[in-house]
């Protein structure tokens, strides 16, 4: 192991504030999925991967491919990167940071004179951000692995209504080659993925710890169109006996849930339940009871025993709401997602590689959905870094010391070389 | 007293059709409280009075007077009717039943020949809808009886922006007359005040029983703008102690205020405890943790005990919510009134007058407010007969069946010529 491995910070920099001022919304950050915020940030990082004399290619999906050869190419691949897309009036970090940091590794190598026999693979991803463009998990990354099924081609973009095939086709981009699983990348060809991640969460912020070493990405049970409906009647003329009342018997349900979470996170229980949304209808106004209410639940966890607990809990008490209170349920359909363990002989090389050099690091769970995930159900044995960062993600406020970076970064490219070497 | 006094219920089934049919808007009825749906109301029911041979007086904020002359023109007269603004979307009986209920009992005693000593004035008031239109306490009635404050003038309407002295002077009305407090009616000069409605509420058709005798008004307390404030983080990402979550935070302020009405409702308060809004902020969404949430609480009695004990509660769960979720409630402006017992005497003489006519009533509370309270509150013996009705109130399915109108009217009639005899 060469002793001196520091990844070209000023380049991360450079294209950090290079992403920022050409995909500021005015509010915050916005990187379309397959729209002009995302290629814009595609340019830039093709761009300096030419200059950095990667071969750079593009995927049928137009997922960005910036690789430094190893001298046998007949190996198994390294691969490291994140997506470049963002939700509306995001924040500067959330992707980016891992393929910036993807770019900064193999940079430094090359600075070092450092001569891999695998090939390095810097990946910047399309469409990550499902909950903002394409509701559907990981179209990008699981295009560039080959694996995404068809019909997720049909998908909706959430603002225009048009399908991934098309929003692809219009970028320039090939979805007949989607659509026949024609790729770069063969999972058995990739002998490693690891995405470096901003945390999203309070976690190490609070803790006072730089980097997360990600164990797994938590399984989920989501209901996003659930609603109670009850009956309007006059607030004052309408007696507690005849109510039907879709509010209160909504803040009920959510009350008893959130006791039961409680209940399960005293027993140990690693799960996080939450009401998204809750709300009375758009008709909801003074002097009415409200006849109908919405809500999104999200309950996650690693352990599909914890959040099938909560479920449990909730079909409990539906009935017993609709009984006492006179309301019909509507849940609406449920997604259920399994976990995803990232791979324990990554885990243990990226926590070799944090130890070695001294950077203070903890294991723990993913909170969202990541890349890492298409990687680990295409059989490729995955990982990511998690960066300290305050102010959570997906808002313009997200934030990531340029410290805390480097040290996940150093982590992540020392982990490469070893990988590569 | 004559043994044959029967309503004109010929003329109000007539007005009620040509008011369905001139203020139909789509889908239900809007009469808008100075704009055009009360303008064509007014016109609908002048026309008619009009035709009956009564004095027909527009006052100076454009209540319409529609008087029978009695003998004695130096006696205070006896008032009824309602207002004939409605909500928007509403329908046809919310306010109009009133004055149609006036029309039919002065034309009826016209055909009988009945001659009163004291006037009878059937009276179209204006702007009761506050929820809808201005928001502030039966403009139109304290303004028929020159106790409206200037500063009301001041009100906006909630859709077009503008003041009530701008729409009044819009409407060809004098809102300088208003400030100055003149107007048609003193308080001293009417010996009592009687409006007829439909009972808003369920109680009348659930008990089976067509005609209400109102004993009081309930007093209230009441958050129109309150919120929760707590922060927006990722909802994978944030484990259940780092969060401040306005969603659960207000479930749980509904779910606790909800026990504490039903303990309170076993212990035989009577009172009405309502969330009327209770949501989440627009900003929401999915793999979110709410940041922000806002209600409405419309808590009504007409003990104010029992109101106060709602409030206490309210008070005591606040701090304590916040203290563990670490969020922050803002209450905003609470908005109090106090409760309007309806007249001893007025209350008897309606009670004798249905057990005269063999008509089935209960007595009870009133759910909602009414342009009574602005009588009562100038000092004007005040009553008020409710009509059973289905579908409750301020809806287009709103219903009155025409036979329990029937037996209200003849109520309110048989009550009228018996004080203005």
């Amino acid at each position: 192991m060469r002793p001196n491995l520091i990844p070209d910070l000023d380049l991360a920099e450079h294209l950090f504030n290079m992403l920022r001022l050409r995909t500021f919304d005015g509010v915050g950050i916005t990187r379309e999925a397959y729209g002009p915020g995302e290629r814009t940030a595609h340019a830039i990082v093709a761009a300096e991967a030419e200059a950095l004399g990667l071969d750079v290619e593009a995927d049928p999906a137009g997922n960005l491919l910036m690789t430094m050869p190893g001298t046998d190419p007949t190996l198994p691949r390294v691969v490291i990167g994140s997506h470049l897309d963002s939700v509306p009036q995001g924040g500067n970090y959330d992707g980016a940071a891992g393929v910036l940091a993807g770019l900064a590794t193999v940079s430094g190598l090359r600075r070092a004179g450092f001569r891999a026999t695998r090939d390095i693979t810097v990946i910047a991803i399309r469409a990550e951000e499902g909950g903002a463009w394409f509701p559907t998990s990981f179209p990008g990354s699981r295009a560039a692995l080959g694996t995404l099924p068809p019909a997720a081609l049909e998908t909706k973009r959430l603002d225009s209504g048009r399908t991934l095939a098309e929003h692809m086709a219009e970028e320039g981009f090939l979805p007949e080659q989607v659509r026949a699983g024609t790729s770069l990348l063969r999972p058995a060809d990739v002998a490693a993925y690891v995405e470096l991640h901003i945390e999203q969460g309070p976690v190490l912020d609070a803790e006072q710890i730089p980097v997360g070493i990600v164990t797994g990405i938590p399984g989920a049970r989501r209901l996003r169109a659930a609603r109670v409906l009850g009956e309007y009647n006059h607030s004052g003329a309408t007696p507690r006996r005849y109510r039907r009342d879709a509010a209160i018997a909504l803040a009920e349900l959510a009350s008893k849930l959130d006791d039961r979470w409680a209940e399960l996170d005293a027993e140990g229980h690693a799960l996080v339940a939450t009401f998204c949304v809750l709300a009375t209808a758009p008709e909801a106004g003074f002097t009415k009871i409200a006849g109908e209410a919405h809500f999104q639940l999200d309950v996650r966890s690693v352990a599909p025993a914890s959040v099938d607990a909560m479920f449990a809990a909730l079909h409990a008490l539906v009935p017993q709401i609709e009984a006492r209170r006179g309301v019909t349920f509507d849940l609406g359909a449920e997604v259920a997602t399994t976990p995803t363990p990232m791979h324990p002989e990554v885990r243990a090389g990226l926590a070799q590689a944090a130890t070695a050099l001294g950077v203070k690091f903890r294991e723990m769970a993913s909170g969202g959905g990541h890349d890492a995930v298409a990687f680990a159900q295409a059989g490729v044995p995955a990982g990511m870094l998690f960066v300290r960062n305050q102010h959570g993600s997906h808002n313009p406020h997200e934030a990531m010391r340029a410290e805390d970076f480097a040290s996940a970064t150093t982590v992540l490219m020392r982990w490469a070389a070893e990988v590569a070497k």
